[in-house]
Order: structure tokens, then C-alpha cells, then sequence
């Protein structure tokens, strides 16, 4: 049984089959973000402030941290947001950038053990990457494509993690620090490739052994009611083994969707994680009238 | 690949792995609905009518009608639900009864192929029904539990489906119009209930190769939240093979959940059905300002 241990200073999270579903927050991202960038490069911190409280408030078990802004001095505006999150709160962080130097002084500053977020299987990156994580003795990200770009054969990308998988051994990194990336693909897209990542997820969790995670959010690019396929997505992925996604916890579908997860697959006892979360005020919109007249009803008699 | 064919006077509905989940609407029932009940009893099936057209209305592919009322004269409410549900909507009926002679007065009334709901393992119902179902060229609802009563085991409950299946088929009915219905227990109070549902779904699915059903609601009782709860164990169960649910297609989460299960398991090509619904007016409290969020977002952009 694979379990992957992050930690910050003080709080250790373990990702893992028989662990509750682990919500890594996605919102401290200056892609696609040009109010955040600008004030990030201007040394303005306060959204990323907000975005931590809120996330973690929220729901989130991790942060994502990611100052990936062009032109400006990546290294140093991840090791700034990096400090400044683990000063605001004690869920452990993954550490994401393209940029290697950027990695290591996002790793220099971290107090305990991160996920560094990530590497490919890409010659150049393995040989930059993985001896960092080694050294921070962190945990990494492992997305499973390499110089020939994202195969659309899920049995290609299995292979790219695997040679991830022995690569990060040869530098001294267990298997159950690798967490791997099966590359989640619009479905509006490709109608296939739902079935395809449940597929992978399962051979990366029954015969790789390996955590997962992914960009939970992809899914459903050029949709409408996003939430709704995101929704599915993860519940099927988590069904399959997926146990971690970088995404919105300030979406209250998608948290739904993975504590719901969660009970059906037996990692809620009681149901008390439910019952604590929702039991109180569900939130606006969570209950129609509908909901009311069911109750009454409880168990249906069967004929 | 199994197909169970049912249909109306002038529709025909294919149930089917690679088929669109298929909801039955769960709504004309007096169970538990004493309003309904009283006015049934009273010749009034106003009720019945209204929830016939707003289940088909709100997405459901089949009607379940059941007129169980203790006291009442079951079989003439069953034949008068049949033929006035009929009348108004061209979707599929499942007859639903645990009295045989109130089946037998349903199917006599029935044009097209009806779904039976249902017949159980006991000998004695296997006796009465399986002949009946023969008779009318019906299909047939089998529930897994037999005089021993349910068992918390799903492989003792695959034997008892894998039973009737044969059964079925000794009386000249074919596996393909036998849909199994692996009884859904709540997971409030047995915690590896959806663990063991998924795995006699898979079963059902790869081994006996039949088509399923289930009272989809049963998995929530108890719980807060319980549209949270059904939608995660629809879309599970989806996933590992669950091909139609006896359950509200008013609850617009529920409808969802299915239709976000059939846009992941390729079986919504284009996702035609999920844009048509959800395109121009998304339900009450489906996005919240968080949405907006994201869909500027786009796809993210991954180290």
C-alpha cells in the first residue's frame, strides 16, 4: 500500500489508497490570472494571501504555489510566496514551476517536506529535476510525457511514467515519492479519453503502485457547466484510484464531488467527515426544494 | 454486448453498456407519500399525471408507476396509472408490484414491452412472475435477494442474480431482457456498502453480462446532503457498469450526475447532450461566482 508523506513544519498529509482524497489548491497561479501577476511582479502578496486562507478554509489538505509570471524573477517570487504561505498556513505545499532554479529556491526556503511539481519524462528535466528533489529529500509530480510531446495512447504515457518511476529510484527517490500525472485531456475533445485516464489511473495504481494527481479542471475545457463534468471527472477518477488533484476547492461542487468520493469508497467512517461538513448549513443551492420532499420519503419499499 | 429493449406504443428505449444511462423516474409511488395515496384511493390521479409529465419532462428516459397501497384494490390501480401514464407520455413503463395479480392487471392494459419490477430468488415469486414476464413479452426486474433474505455479501448476492438469470431463461426469457438489481445498501450505516456495490456492478457487468438497475436513493438514507451522496454513487456505479437507476429526475443534481457520468464514459459523443441541456440556461445555483473564475482561466498551464 503506497502512501506518499508531505509535510509543512508542522502537519503531515499522506496521500495514499486507503487515505481520504487529497485537495492540492490550484488558485496561487498567475496563469491566466493578470490582475495577480501584476501585483505579484509589483511585490504586491495580498492576493496570494487571500487565496491561501480562502483555499485552505475551504477545504484544501495542500496548496499549490506557483509564481510562473514571463520576464519576471521567477526563483524569487516563489521563494517569497513559498515563506509567506507557510507563515500563513500548516497545510504542506507543492512547489510548481517550469523554471529549475525557480524549483530550487522555492525548496530552499520550504520548512518540511514538499512536492515539487514537476517533472516529465524528458532527458534534460529528469537529470535537473530529480536530483533536487533527492537533495530537498521532497516529493515530485511526474507527468507522464516526454520529448515526443502527450501521446493520446494512455499505454505510451503508462510507459513514460514508469521510466519516471525507475529513474527517480536510481537517484535514491522511492516509488512512493513519485506522484504521477496520467494527463487528463478535454472530453469535449477526444469522447474517449474519460475511459482512457480511468484506465491509466488504474495500471498506474494496480501495476505502478504509484500515487497519482492531476490538472482536475482540464477535463472539461470548452464546456459549459464546467463544474458539473469536473464534477464527474473526479468522482470516477477517485473510483479508479486517483488519489490527489490540483484544483478549485473554492468551487463547492468539486469539494462535494471528492468527500462524496470519499464515503462511497469507504475512506469516511461513519461518514462523519460528511455528516460534520454538511450536516450544519449546506451550502447555497446544495438542497432544492426537491431534497425536502425526498427526505420525507427515506427508504423506498422495493417491489 | 447485452441490450434490453423496451418500449411504448410508439417508442422503443435500449438499455445498454454502451448506451446512455437510462433514469426511470421514481415518482409514481404512493410509498411514503400519503397525499398521493389518499387521492388515488379517492379516484383523483391528478398527481400522477402532473409527475408523469414533469419526470419526462425533467430528463427521464422510463416511468416507474407503482400504486402499492395497503387496503386499496392494487391490480385496478395499477391498470388505471398504466393506461392513464400512457396516455400522456410515450416514454416506457416499468410496472412496478410486489402483487403478482396487480403485475398481471398492469402488463394486460401495457402497449409495448413493459420492464417488470420485479421479481426476487424466492421460489415462490420466481414461480409466479418469471411466467408472467413470458407471457407479455416483458422484460424483467431481478432483485438479488432471495427466502435467506438480502446478504451483506455481494458474491452471495451474485449467486442469487446469477440464478434467477437462469431461471429466467428456463421459462424462455433471455438473459438480455433480465436487468439485475444488486441491492444498494445505505452507506451510512455499512461503510464498505459502495465498495461492495461497485464490485457486483463490475461482476454483473463482466460475468454474467447482464444490464442493471438500482433504487439509486437507498445509498443516502440518513445522511445530509443526500442529492451529494447520490450523485457520487450514480456516477461510480456508472463507471463500473451500472447501465439505468430507478430514481428522481427532478432532483436536477441527480440528472446531472448521470449525464456528467455519460459525457466521461464516451457514451454522449460531442457532448451534444450535455450542451444542449446546459448551454443556454444553467439550473439554479449549478455555477457560482467562482465559476466565472475559472472559465476565464481556461486550461491551465502545467510545470
Amino acid at each position: 500500500m503506497t502512501e506518499t508523506v508531505v509535510s509543512s513544519a508542522t502537519r503531515e498529509i499522506v496521500i495514499g489508497f486507503e487515505r481520504p482524497f487529497c485537495i492540492i489548491g490550484e488558485r496561487i497561479n498567475p496563469t491566466g490570472r493578470k490582475i495577480l501577476a501584476a501585483e505579484m511582479v509589483a511585490g504586491d502578496f495580498s492576493r496570494v494571501e487571500a487565496d491561501a486562507r480562502a483555499q485552505v478554509e475551504a477545504g484544501a489538505h495542500m496548496l499549490d504555489v506557483n509564481a510562473g509570471i514571463p520576464l519576471a524573477d521567477e526563483p524569487a517570487l516563489l521563494a517569497r510566496a513559498v515563506q509567506l504561505v507557510q507563515s500563513l498556513t500548516d497545510v504542506p505545499l507543492s512547489i510548481d514551476s517550469s523554471i529549475v532554479a525557480a524549483l530550487e529556491a522555492g525548496l530552499s526556503v520550504y520548512k518540511g517536506k514538499a512536492l515539487v511539481n514537476s517533472v516529465t519524462g524528458e532527458e534534460e528535466r529528469l537529470e535537473q529535476v530529480l536530483p533536487l528533489v533527492k537533495k530537498y529529500g521532497a516529493a515530485v509530480v511526474a507527468i507522464s510525457n516526454d520529448e515526443t510531446g502527450i501521446s493520446e495512447d494512455p499505454d505510451v504515457r503508462f510507459e513514460v511514467a514508469k521510466k519516471i518511476v525507475q529513474r527517480a529510484q536510481d537517484y535514491g527517490i522511492p516509488p512512493g515519492d513519485v506522484v504521477v500525472d496520467p494527463l487528463v485531456m478535454p472530453i469535449g475533445a477526444i469522447n474517449q479519453a474519460g475511459v482512457q485516464v480511468m484506465r491509466l489511473v488504474r495500471r498506474l495504481r494496480d501495476e505502478l503502485k504509484v500515487n497519482t494527481t492531476c490538472g482536475a479542471s482540464n477535463v472539461s475545457f470548452g464546456l459549459p457547466n464546467r463544474d458539473g463534468i469536473n464534477a464527474a471527472f473526479l468522482t470516477m477518477a477517485i473510483s479508479a484510484g486517483l488519489t490527489s488533484a490540483i484544483t478549485n476547492p473554492l468551487h463547492a461542487e468539486t469539494v462535494k464531488a471528492c468527500m462524496g468520493a470519499d464515503v462511497m469508497m469507504g475512506h469516511d467512517p461513519d461518514c462523519a467527515r460528511w455528516i460534520r461538513k454538511y450536516r450544519e448549513a449546506p451550502p447555497p443551492g446544495a438542497e432544492g426544494p426537491a431534497a425536502r420532499g425526498r427526505r420525507e420519503g427515506g427508504m423506498r419499499r422495493r417491489g
